[in-house]
Formats: structure tokens, C-alpha cells, sequence
């Protein structure tokens, strides 16, 4: 899918975006992380940062990002769009308890965008569920 | 989490965004959706309204929509992001694959988004995972 990635085709040629994981032929890898006991999830800089951290550290393309705070709670709901996919987070301050998702397809690796996030939010606890996205049999 | 979601508090109380499902309390409920033998998966506009129509079959509030379309095989990327968390795809025209997650807390039902994405993009095949989001034991 994304413009910037490997396998330049011929012209008319059809490209494959899907690749390899573990030996099974899929879109891409989707994380789910589950973060409680969390830190500074009601600061939009800081998580916008986090955000921009963790694309970096996956390796990837920020196309765009957007942040949404709650007046209510404080909670912010942040996406940003990537050339391999998207990262989202959502937050609940009153819980400490934020959601995030990373799906990136390609050759980068979800896993490397984990560490930015985890450094700034400093979950006490942090859960990883893997899901791999469009697998081919 | 979202502004408009029932329970306003009294000065200064703590509001609870979290919600009860299958007797299980938690943020809220993701679900992921495998899309095969999928149409117009190259159609921005059309995927657009797609999403829209998602948002309102769900009760939805729509806070930004953002899509991105990749040169190199017309495949698009596309969040919405809601009061009630976000709606995403990623489409493979060249598989005639598209991944789709569509996360919702508060009192919106998720499955009620489904019907419109599948009436617009009319897959051979649709597979839908759910995930309960932040559960508390």
C-alpha cells in the first residue's frame, strides 16, 4: 500500500504490498496495547509527542495526526495516519487506563513503536495483544 | 470519555466512562473486520461516505475524517475519529482486501457501524473479531 515501499513495479506490472510474518503471508500486524496505572493522559503535547516518538521509532511515515481532548474528563482521543497503516490512542485520565493500536503493514515492525509509548506514559502495567491483519492461506 | 455521554457530573465528582457489556465492565468494544472480495475499494469518495454512514448507523458523533490515497496502487487510508473513539480503514485494491477497526465506548454499539460498510464495499467475505477494550476484573 504505501507509495514509499519496496517492490517498485514494472510499468502495468500489479504490485504485492501484502508480506511475510512468521512465515504466514498477511496485510500487516496489528497491536492492541492495554496501558493502566498510566501517566500524563490528559497532556496533549506530551502525547502528540509520544505519538511522533513512536512512528519514529517503527520507522514509519506520519501522513497526519490528529488530537481530540475532552473537555469533561481530560481525555484525548489522537490518531495518526502512516504510510504503513495507523497508530490511534485513547485515553481515560479518571481510569489511568489508556487504549492504543498500531497497525502498521510493510517491512516496519509495530513492536518498535512500542518503547516511545511506554516511556511516556509509564504504564504500571502494559498488555500487547498481536493480531495479524488480512492473512492469506 | 466523550463530552455528550450521559452521567454529567456534579462539581466536582468523578465521572465513570467506563460501561458494562455481557456483564463485563471495560472502556469499551474494538472490532476488527477482514474484508475479502471487496469493491471500489479505490473510490475515496465513496469510502468517505462510507464511513459517514457508519458513524450514524451507530449514533456516532463525527469529530474529524481524514483520507489518504496512495498513488502507487490507488489504495486508501482513512480515519474517523469519534466522541465515542474511531472508526479506520486500510484498503489493498490489488487483493481486493480491506482491514477496518472500529472502536466505541460509551453507550454506542460498534455492529450497528458494520451494515453500512458492508453495503458500500459489498465483500465476498466478512470476518468480524470483537475485543473487549480495558476490562476490569
Amino acid at each position: 500500500m504505501p507509495d514509499s515501499l519496496h517492490h517498485p513495479a514494472a510499468s502495468g506490472e500489479l504490485v504485492d504490498y501484502f508480506v511475510e510474518r512468521d512465515g504466514v503471508k498477511c496485510a500487516g500486524i496489528h497491536l492492541l496495547l492495554e496501558l493502566w496505572d498510566a501517566k500524563r493522559l490528559n497532556d496533549a503535547a506530551h502525547i502528540e509527542a509520544a505519538l511522533k516518538a513512536a512512528v519514529q521509532g517503527a520507522g514509519a511515515t506520519l501522513l497526519h495526526i490528529h488530537l481530540h481532548q475532552f473537555s469533561s474528563s481530560g481525555g484525548l482521543s489522537g490518531v495518526a495516519v502512516l504510510a504503513e497503516s495507523h497508530i490511534s490512542i485513547h485515553t481515560w485520565p479518571e481510569r489511568d487506563y489508556a487504549a492504543i493500536d498500531i497497525f502498521m503493514c510493510g517491512e516496519c515492525d509495530p513492536h518498535q513503536a512500542v518503547p516511545a509509548l511506554r516511556d511516556a506514559l509509564q504504564p504500571g502495567t502494559l498488555q500487547v495483544n498481536e493480531i495479524k491483519r488480512g492473512i492469506v492461506t
